[in-house]
């Protein structure tokens, strides 16, 4: 059996009884390693599931599938995942593989940021699609991001963005050369997502689809201890520092709920400015 | 401090590990069962969790809340959750409460249906906002989730459709008597829902903006050994029998992706049909 088990977003205790039950008894066990991270490294796993962990970068996912499954049809195989299994579509893949293989496969749901967004007291009712943001380039700034997001705020919703992650990623020159050298990891921030966003508005788009003074929530290590909320402006969050990774933004929508102000209030940059933006642009807008 | 502790979805080892430690120390243990439930009951909660629990019907959490906070301030107090804790708007309530009596929270994570019905293969980038299908009476036809899938479909993108759930429910005759005798539990079926859905659209709404041949995913038990998944148009679903639930269901969107179909054929109640209709109306539409 194929076992794809979700790890949730903090560290090695949000795995579920379930899922730490068949890592225990697993043959193997891999771990996904670069659609997202959790916020312990592999060592904290490993001594906490006690077993070896198998570091399975994108390169082993997309071309060695198959020793990832090998033998899976007599003995357990388990395959973790940062989040939600199948919150990323590299696991499809491997869950088609394993179907053209015979082996059967079995998911253990967890918590992904998707839903654990809701701690910001916004309703996952009233959110649209989700995007991604990516780091820009000085001559690579893609902006499909921006017309889901014109989409998102036609119908009022609010919009989740998630953010880049660069793990085991080579420079152009190491790749080039065949070095396997790998860059530092890096991890894209509420700021630069908020800056990102404005500058796509304000110097390619020039739609209004939102603005400076739209509404925003920053958030940082959803789950963890230390989790950090933040609601402002673009602007204001241009400038916020959430601390070490993961983050990502929610732009809001204007159909809204005064509990979500209420709950957000708690969180605001400047209170006071948070409910004369939200009494202008959004109290009775949906 | 308040404790806010996701379940998960299916039964009681889909509590994280985290959860499981906070639960095992909290002065009390409460569990919300109105919005959703587990595929097991308490005792069988009671019984692993190795604590006796509160059950918190809607009346208690909406009008009691003030005795579920009592002295959290200086005690653990958990308040489980099933799926993850912040997807119901019930709990966003509960924790502002604490807020105003200096109540510190913290909310454990966990897989909700929001995400786990990426276990489908449908692309959890692709959905738009949810909507809820409650039991229709036959004078009480509630029709807003037609508007709401209708701009989902207009940008192309997937509907999940919560089902609705009945427990503990009094009749008006028992209700207006004042006893305290409650109706057997119901749960909304995909089969159901399906037919109400098609008689919005044929009897009432008339837009268009489905029809008996749109295709639509049918799922019971997510995260249970015996997980259902069913793919067909919304007229076969009509007649789909899903077994125990709960259930859910997916209206596609037109922006679909080759890997959706290549998924969902294999849980297509007629593959030649499902893939005639996802060629005709669906590939390349979005």
């Amino acid at each position: 059996m194929l076992y794809l088990v979700g790890l949730g977003l903090a560290d090695e205790k949000d795995i579920t009884v379930k899922g730490l039950e068949i890592v225990k008894k697993a043959e193997r066990v891999y771990l996904e390693a670069y659609t997202a991270i959790l916020l312990v490294d592999k060592d904290a796993l490993e001594a906490f599931y006690g077993r070896p962990i198998i570091v399975a970068d994108r390169e082993m996912v997309e071309s060695s599938s198959d020793d990832i499954l090998k033998d899976a049809d007599k003995v357990d195989v388990a395959f973790l995942v940062v989040g939600d299994p199948f919150s990323a579509t590299t696991h499809t893949d491997l869950v088609l593989r394993a179907r053209e293989l015979s082996i059967p496969t079995r998911s253990i749901p967890n918590a992904s940021i998707l839903t654990s967004i809701g701690t910001t007291g916004l309703q996952l009712y009233n959110f649209g699609q989700t995007v991604s943001m990516v780091f820009f380039l000085d001559n690579w700034k893609p902006a499909s991001f921006y017309d889901r997001i014109k989409e998102n705020v036609s119908i009022g919703l609010h919009t989740l963005v998630l953010l880049d992650i660069k793990v085991k990623e080579q420079s152009l020159e190491n790749m080039a050369r065949g070095r396997k050298v790998y860059e530092p990891s890096r991890f894209l921030t509420v700021a630069q997502c908020a800056q990102q966003m404005l500058e796509i508005e304000e110097e390619v788009k020039k739609e209004g689809v939102y603005r400076r003074d739209s509404l925003a929530v920053g958030v940082a290590r959803v789950g963890a201890e230390d989790q950090k909320i933040v609601a402002g402006t673009l602007g204001q969050l241009c400038d916020a520092d959430l601390g070490r990774p993961l983050h990502s933004l929610v732009l809001l929508g204007r159909r809204t709920h005064d509990l979500e102000r209420e709950f957000l209030e708690g969180f605001a940059i400047d209170k006071e400015g948070f409910n004369a933006v939200w009494k202008k642009d959004y109290e009775g807008r949906g």
